[in-house]
């Protein structure tokens, strides 16, 4: 949980981000500019799992206009499997492809005016950091040497936050609002029965629940532990622009601010 | 034909660079290492054309050891045909490549504690830069965007230094030892005949000519001018080494200051 | 203009042909399903300006159910630019590519238990052949060598037809319904105004013409001759399906068969 | 151990293959038109972790001068690693990237008047393969559908081994000369002592045994059935031409005789 004092009161906060930026070329994907209204943080794809350069660029002209704190999202380079498919790269190899990458969108938010934000690697590079200490090592090491100042996001209770920290860098405790979670903190594997929450009233209680008591219920039954500096939402599909506005209502009904992170982290 | 003052006197400067960082993944190009100890700016490739993030990363560690001018060398993508194929990019699909691979390679350079000193466009981008002055205007606003205190290296006479200007960069002549020129200072194309000058001592004699006179013969006969910046040795082929410790060696000789560009621009 | 002789009576008869198998990885395009009841001919991606394995063979898949001729769509290396960006390629890199894209594409047909009937080059690659023969005549023999029983799809009245019939191919002449034609028989450019038909009606008409009389007008208004086996129509866009639909019924109504390519040239 | 009965002796006969074709574009590979000359199979890079359209072209015309056997070698599509990182593919993609691989080649062979002999996985899709039975079904079955005369390589007891019987393929048991073999026929993991056999008479003396006895003795001492159809040798490297000279010398000393596999198998 977060807080943070505006005018005399303690009040909660939160960052909200979603991926962005992930068309390619002729290929269209995502309601970016509609999301955008939604969100205090884009993370924006980097060429190597997503994007392209002229996507790169206007999505950060997209996310500057909003106000939106602007994030490289780093992936594997696999175009055609949308850098969801694990791939044996060596923490080197891990290092170099981050450093490239932050520095390609970084390039587009300097002449664009702006200042990149944060840093979160995406799909398989996340989850495959999630739980390798030396995988998430070099890529920390990677985003503070290019910028010790950029935020690192990482699953909340990960070694990717564990490993920004230890470098130096602030790093941002990301939640899910639609997902479950086991009693270790981990989330609840796709594969298994139970890990996805369908109803969005119970995803969205679930983040309230999250930013003001730092609880959630593991699907084992037991309250657990979480810090929740930022919540994950989709970009696509039929229903995310619905539920981003509910999200971000709901959070507002409840008293808990959505800022961009940089602003509170 | 540039000049500068040491000590008190009036001395004719020139700067060297070399196309490195062509390597890629298990397939290595070029004898950086060895090239570096002659030349005095390195044009590092940025993955379109030829590079990799590990390759990048080397070579610039290679050129800050040496204290050489590092730039970004961005090319068209086009990995396969290594950058060479002419491409029809709208000037702003060029504008968008030649900023996402500066931004790439700046990182490297940034995390390495360097800083970047130019941009030269590859291949089929820079020669038909040279020509086409509206893509050769994107790619200059390109880099001032960027950075408006990067050299932006064309060819002497080109519509890219004349772009460069315009937008407001430092812009580097560059002139070439081994190929002759046409009355208008354009280069021969290679499929004519002469167009290259394959005897060594020829070429250098043409580039001190060049530095120390501003003035080349051109191949109907007569004297041109030409402005000496930088002149572009190549880094593999059995000869590059030979010819590149000749050249130095020559130009120290003839009162020539080797030194990089960014130095006395 | 191509006739048939079906039951004693001379008819008319045309291929309609579309590109397909566009999508690539999670990126879709195109609504391949529907269009294939409308037409007899589809042109598949091979993976080098779209497309991929994996939507290969489905694409493959669904042409085989409707039994619609199968053809191979080679295009240009350029994912990001949709192989519509012109490429200086040579001749030898030219037959090159075409062979490996069609033997990708025949390998998932074989696998399917059907054949491959044509091929038809894609985007920047189709455009450039229509006008230059020795990069046509590369093309041709491409196919040739991998096949001679291939039917080569070209412009009517372009180089690729001419060197396709000279190597000694089979060859499909190709007519537009919504572009106006030149004197010369060429498209109009899109950059020329009136070089759209908009009209679907119209656009119909224009069809129903160069199939039954082998003529159209041109933009400079006098009649000029055309050859039309088979034509071209659009598998995306809001109206691509209804467009589909009533140049089908309406060619249908004008007695005109539509038949795959591979039975009647 | 193979036999075949030559002019009423039986002898012992293995087939000698190497990986080639791994050239990209500018960049250069291996000694391939050297290789040929002790190898009776080509195993052909097809685009994926190496290899180029032209590449391949030139490479199968080199094996069909020296009557090689040609096998399609594909990869995993990550031509900056090689093919060497594992990657997560699904049993389908593996299957769709081995049938749009073994295409790409095969008309590149039949163009040129040839025709495929096999297909050997390359790197890690090889390596994963080798103990994955439901990943060796699926390249199994993707050879098996493009053509069910091709024969299959794999190591010796592997699953891809067992897969390709199953399916109905004919399958070539894979050694190797400078590799130790655990007592469960596995190879000793490069990550542990011991795993090559550095002493080129020792790795030829392993060979020869495989073939005349079917034994090897493991790192554990004893000895252990395999099956030797063919033996892998290296391509690039400073010794792999000497050696390749070596082990065709000893073995013809050893009166086995050496044989393309579609010869004997």
């Amino acid at each position: 949980m977060d807080e943070m004092v505006i005018r005399g009161e303690i009040v909660h906060v939160i960052d909200i981000n979603c991926d962005m930026g992930e068309s390619f070329g002729e290929y269209q994907l995502g309601a970016d500019a509609e999301v955008l209204a939604y969100v205090t943080s884009a993370n924006i794809a980097c060429g190597f799992h997503a994007g392209d350069p002229g996507t790169m660029k206007k999505t950060v002209r997209l996310a500057l206009e909003q106000k939106v704190g602007i994030g490289a999202h780093p992936g594997l380079p696999d175009l055609v499997g949308f850098g969801r498919r694990e791939m044996k790269v060596s923490p080197d190899e891990a290092y170099d492809l981050v450093v490239y990458q932050i520095g390609a969108l970084e390039a587009f938010v300097r002449s664009e005016g702006g200042k990149l934000q944060h840093v979160k690697p995406h799909g398989a590079l996340f989850n495959m950091a999630s739980v390798d200490y030396t995988l998430s090592r070099a890529i920390a090491e990677a985003v503070y040497k290019v910028d010790p100042g950029l935020i690192l996001f990482g699953l909340s209770g990960s070694q990717l936050v564990k490993a920004g920290k230890e470098i130096g860098l602030k790093t941002a405790s990301e939640v899910f609002s639609d997902r479950t979670y086991q009693q270790d903190g981990s989330l609840t594997s796709r594969r298994k029965e139970g890990a996805l929450i369908e109803n969005p009233r119970e995803a969205i209680r679930q983040v309230v629940r999250m930013v003001k008591e730092g609880k959630v219920t593991s699907i084992q039954g037991a309250d657990i532990d979480i810090c929740a500096h930022t919540v994950c939402i989709h970009g696509d599909g039929v229903n995310a622009l619905r539920f981003a506005e509910q999200i971000n209502k709901t959070l507002l009904q409840e008293d808990i601010v959505i800022k961009r992170i940089g602003e509170f982290l």
